[in-house]
């Protein structure tokens, strides 16, 4: 890629200049420890509750930074308060993270999500290298371990389907799963790592992959076929294309070339069906079979969809040197950033309309917070030097 | 007003010309019972899934036509395809009503939802009324008694709230109740529905009633106070417009011409509130302080909310002749129906965006059944019935 020179330090700028900034001077509570994720445009915190998938999702963040990037001091100190706010008041007695906490660290919301806990295996882990505090790894790993326990009914007690009914299997924890073995690798006993990994690709490569149309599919029957239903025909492509780049990092770390190209043509041809020819973008939510979906936002352009969009694309490029995925990245480039960053503040919008102007202009809610702006910024700056370097 | 003998036909056409026969050319399933619910613009099933909610309000609406407008065979015929099949799968084995059951009635999502149990009341209410069949006065009675036990805590073991942490009240649930007691009136003891009619209008006008605002709420505190949160903040004109004309129909009831004005009075804020002031229409959530609601979908323009919006200031003109009442009537009409009312194949579209097309021209789905389009032509048909002749 002959334009990595150029584009490498829009994205550091971005990251070091305008979004660690913002999260740095807004989020931080110093009365209750732990963070605001709720922001208006200027940074104004409008709600006062915290999301254990935000708070932990910021640890990581911060401590990902300090340890791959610099070892800021401030950097750690951002990290630990979350972490500290996090280990005070995050688990409810059997050791699962809770949904939410309110301002003061008061139980909302049970552990029902065990994304909760994989945010907080990743921060924890992360920490672990930061600080080499065996507590963190203690806590990162038995958090591991009961995500891999529970993961045959991750909504536990809270689970509303009838046993019997439509046992759908999801894709969102095989595919975090994929993330997570490579972030908690240094902790784990490298067998599991290694049958983690395998057991990962198999099934987002494998699984959830229909062959006829070559989407990656969110709802596939138990035994691995499509379902004719709303979760059954569902198609996220952020999700799919979030998850790809997952299979980038495990095909890189193996020096599987195959499955890097894979990967790089299931990026191209999920890119192609999730395009808005129409106002550019990525779509949210479409249905396989071209039917509504059941989610009202289904047309709505998301930050990290955009986000996960262009670090995949980078990183696939980088493994496969395939010209289109290049040709893509200036697409999604040229799309994202007039629309989601914001200099005057700093941060990225979340969330614009399908016609690509902001839905609201909040920087952070409740899924939304120090996380996917950060993250993919590093990791295509990262791509992009490896690019200019190469 | 002087304009009724001019609306009343086209309410009246809409309803058994264009709306009542789509569902009956469209909805049946003559093979395992029960009604499609998800239609596209002409009609095609693009999902087989039978959501209890649609089922039991299909009953609803074809048995109320039957008992209230005309005793036509083939209504009831309707009713009963559908209540055949509530009766021989909807019910978990305790009682409660399942939420979704599949094509041949295979139980799916467990009865986590009370509103099931209402539209199931509701249903066998009225076809009690059609056939005069004890079992039907039964069921609906049985279930009313186990509302009203599980009100307290309506989602059971699926409330994912932690005890001591946030335990708002809902307004979804007195509201219906205000509608239920009316609706099985002839099944209950007098002493029940009087005091169950109290208690709902306290609920309804007193507690999620914020005097500072002018605001009906969506969610209090257990004591009745705001909470800052999103669910406390949230604002739902929809919702405060359907409870409101509700509550215009216990005082009519009651022949309370105060009640009536008071509810004339919130109906004409929460237009003021609702309304968008740039494309029209209004919008489905709001946040009471402004700031940005957690649903992405809330800058939509819905078909119910409308509807009941129509409905709604057409039953307050009649009891308070408030001229105020007569101008939102004409302003809502000439909204709605150019943008919602579809005269190729009949039934409404459900959801348009902001800027008022639509988000996707299916006719029903999950959520949309055989209900609000019918019963608020029949309920607009019958208000401007009583203007013209008053």
């Amino acid at each position: 890629m002959t334009t990595a020179d150029h584009y490498s330090p829009i994205y550091r700028d971005e990251l070091l200049g305008k979004v660690l900034p913002f999260w740095e001077k807004h989020s931080p509570d110093p009365e209750h420890g732990g963070y605001f994720t709720c922001l208006l445009r200027n940074g104004q915190v409008y709600d006062t509750d915290k999301m254990v998938w935000l708070q932990a999702r910021q640890v990581w963040t911060f401590s990902m930074l300090y340890n791959r990037l610099e070892q800021k001091q401030e950097w750690l100190d951002m990290a630990m308060l979350g972490a500290d706010f996090l280990e005070k008041h995050g688990r409810a007695p059997n050791g699962d993270w809770y949904f939410s906490l309110s301002r003061q660290g008061r139980p909302l919301v049970q552990p029902y999500n065990i994304f909760s806990d994989c945010f907080a295996a990743m921060a924890f882990g992360q920490l672990y290298l930061s600080t080499g505090e065996a507590r963190y790894a203690e806590t990162a790993s038995a958090t591991f371990r009961k995500i891999l326990e529970r993961r045959g009914n991750p909504k536990g007690i809270y689970n509303k389907a009838v046993p019997g009914g439509r046992a759908l299997q999801g894709f969102s924890l095989p595919m975090i799963l994929c993330n997570l073995c490579l972030e908690l690798e240094p902790l784990l006993e490298p067998q599991l790592v290694e049958q983690t990994i395998d057991e990962c690709i198999h099934t987002v490569m494998e699984v959830f992959f229909d062959p006829t149309t070559g989407l990656v599919l969110e709802n596939v029957e138990p035994g691995g076929g499509l379902s004719d239903s709303f979760p059954g025909r569902l198609i996220n492509p952020g999700h799919a294309l979030e998850a790809m780049r997952f299979i980038i990092d495990l095909g890189a770390r193996r020096g599987d070339a195959k499955l890097c190209r894979k990967a790089g043509q299931r990026i191209l041809h999920m890119l192609d069906f999730g395009w808005d020819t129409t106002y550019g973008g990525l779509y949210y939510f479409l249905d396989r079979k071209g039917y509504p979906p059941e989610q009202l936002e289904w047309d709505q352009k998301l930050w990290w969809v955009h986000l996960e969009a262009l670090e995949a694309v980078l990183k696939a490029y980088v493994q496969t040197k395939d010209s289109r995925l290049a040709d893509w990245f200036l697409k999604l480039h040229h799309y994202s950033w007039p629309r989601f960053s914001e200099p005057e503040y700093g941060e990225w919008y979340g969330y614009l309309k399908r016609e690509g102007t902001p839905l609201h202009t909040a920087k952070g809610g409740k899924w939304k917070g120090c996380f996917h702006v950060p993250r993919a910024l590093w990791g295509c700056w990262q791509a992009l030097e490896a690019l200019r370097t190469s």
